[in-house]
């Protein structure tokens, strides 16, 4: 008998080391991309509202997890070129991680308020958990991670807390809360080995910092002196904790209301540096060497890059690479970056040596560049 | 027209993010494996002399190098279950390592000394360079691994050289020689941020190390006093520096000729700490997260397997998988770890939280186990 149908995937062999998918937000779909041959495979439609989505990859890299703002929650198949499941689990979500195994999914909610839990397999919901506080209240989540030994790790907008769950039993989460962490945090990250929690705080001074292998010491706080007496710029854009970056001894993290990007030790977790640059920064990212951070900028500087050079601590060069750029993400081993242009309807690929220019790719409004290596990264 | 063929990647879809390889040394055949569904996928076999066989992955994943003892290079795709190409480029080979960009495959030779290049795409030999040293002699290559930049490091044995090639131009190879860097280096490591590359030295104290940051500042020794003062014990099997471990501020590296793990800070580049172990390290490996080393050991002590936790730098756990311990590989996010037991025939997989053994799977005379999210590092 013969299997043949249409789909690729029958038609070609296909690996997923190399894959991607950028979000393309004013259409609702996406492009699934190859970083080795830097073309565009196919594009998926009918994803529902994909401003400020996100991705997360199945530990066989097989398949894409996206989370849609309007609560859409799509498994795309990244070997048949479509869409495996789609469900709108809430109102409004903000993001979402993978488990550590591979096999649940969880969303960080806005409306309600609250992470949901769902099966990778077969997107059936494995456990919903309301983040309340006070008078029955329920909290935007943000800065939702995974977390060594299954957990996952997130914040709570309106409460100011951080909350701890372990899904080593999915079914019966166990939820450690940590309350009075600082008044709206915004966003977080999760240092790459998986150790420190730090969740930005948008109406205090300084970040929430929570040590996992301490978690009995509780969250304290750090920077807490940063920019107290700095005026403060009006921020058209929050900047991206997730898009952290730590090169050797240092963390880099945006400053919020500031043109600088400020650099931490993060053995005493004291500031060391201020960088200034163009503008407020989005995303500050590392290369996966971390000799490099590349750094984007809110409006009106949106057009700009800067990169940062981690042995001097200094700006080494600026790009102007087209009209709102968006989002970076490095090939895995670093040799090049693709660069999201909303406005000019264009990817585009640089080596981040020679800082030249390699390849254009057309995209409608393209905006977060996601690659299959994730799957195998913590805190993503 | 209808291409189906018996080839198993026609029958189902596979992606290729959660596969590896088992080297089954004895019989010259290597396993497929899957660390998703722990099952054996298929059996490669004729590929020569496997003692001592290691494995690179191409960039997307799909295909498998590996190189043999008897300087056989084999080309495996992990989706149609068999050989690609294979070919015998030298009398004794060590090694290899693929080039950041994952174009070009190098493989370091013991006979005739050197190290060549070839594309992994054909096979085809690109570069030949000669471990030339003192008056015409031809030294054994080890240590070699792929660098930021699309270079290569490798360290001479006999000469007590460390070269550093630059392949941009894979046709005019720039190579930078670094002199009387120690005697016998026999195996390095490049730390996880591709900074440093650390070769061990056998007929002296300490180790040789240079900063690829800073390669004008030529190669330092670092330790050179650990051990000077200590009896040397009888080595039967050299460590593997490869299979270092950086977790924190710390390296955790094999002693040689001592019942030790040391541990470096590796800002300082000082002895820490000693932690007594059960026999001589051969492997000394991080979980993904940095907060467990692994360690397996030399004969007679090859039946036991010790757990280090970084937190206090102590030996929590030890157990006994079974007859000859050979080799570890982590998950990608460290959930679980296999282990070959090569007089056992077979393969051990355990919890790394819980220690509790998850399956064994027959394997014929188990060596090296590599995992295709591999691909995406630097070093290996």
């Amino acid at each position: 008998m013969c299997l043949i149908t249409s789909y690729s995937a029958y038609a070609e062999y296909r690996a997923t080391g190399d894959l991607g998918v950028v979000i393309e937000r004013a259409k609702g779909s996406v492009l699934i991309i190859n970083t080795s041959q830097r073309t565009k495979l196919s594009q998926i439609q009918a994803l529902g509202d994909l401003s400020h989505a996100s991705v997360v990859f199945s530990r066989d890299q097989r398949y894409a997890f996206i989370f849609g703002r309007d609560g859409g929650l799509s498994k795309i198949d990244l070997l048949q070129d479509k869409i495996d499941k789609r469900i709108i689990q809430a109102g409004n979500s903000i993001g979402g991680a993978i488990s550590q195994d591979g096999r649940l999914i969880a969303v960080s909610n806005y409306t309600p308020g609250g992470i949901k839990i769902f099966s990778t397999e077969t997107l059936e919901l494995v456990a919903d958990i309301p983040a309340e506080y006070g008078d029955h209240k329920l909290s935007k989540v943000v800065g939702l991670v995974d977390a060594p030994n299954q957990h996952f790790v997130f914040s709570l907008f309106d409460a100011g807390e951080i909350w701890l769950v372990d899904v080593n039993n999915p079914k019966k989460p166990i939820i450690t809360k940590f309350k009075g962490v600082g008044k709206q945090p915004y966003d977080a990250l999760l240092t790459p080995d998986g150790r420190y929690y730090i969740a930005g705080l948008f109406a205090e001074q300084g970040l929430a910092l929570l040590d996992l292998w301490n978690p009995e010491i509780g969250v304290k706080r750090i920077l807490s002196d940063y920019g107290k007496k700095d005026e403060k710029l009006p921020v058209y854009k929050m900047p991206h904790l997730e898009g952290w970056a730590v090169a050797g001894d240092f963390m880099l993290i945006p400053a919020i209301g500031q043109h600088q990007v400020l650099v931490v030790d993060k053995r005493l977790w004291t500031l060391v540096k201020r960088i200034p640059v163009a503008g407020q920064p989005v995303f500050v990212m590392a290369r996966p060497d971390g000799r490099q951070i590349w750094v984007n900028f809110a409006f009106p500087d949106n057009q700009q890059l800067q990169i940062i050079d981690t042995k001097d601590l200094k700006v080494i060069k600026s790009l102007l690479p087209g009209k709102a750029v968006l989002h970076m993400e490095f090939t895995p081993r670093g040799e090049e970056v693709w660069v999201s242009i909303r406005d000019d309807n264009q990817l585009v690929i640089y080596n981040t040596e020679s800082f030249k220019e390699i390849k254009r790719l057309a995209a409608e409004k393209p905006s977060g560049i996601f690659f299959s290596s994730r799957a195998h990264k913590m805190g993503l």
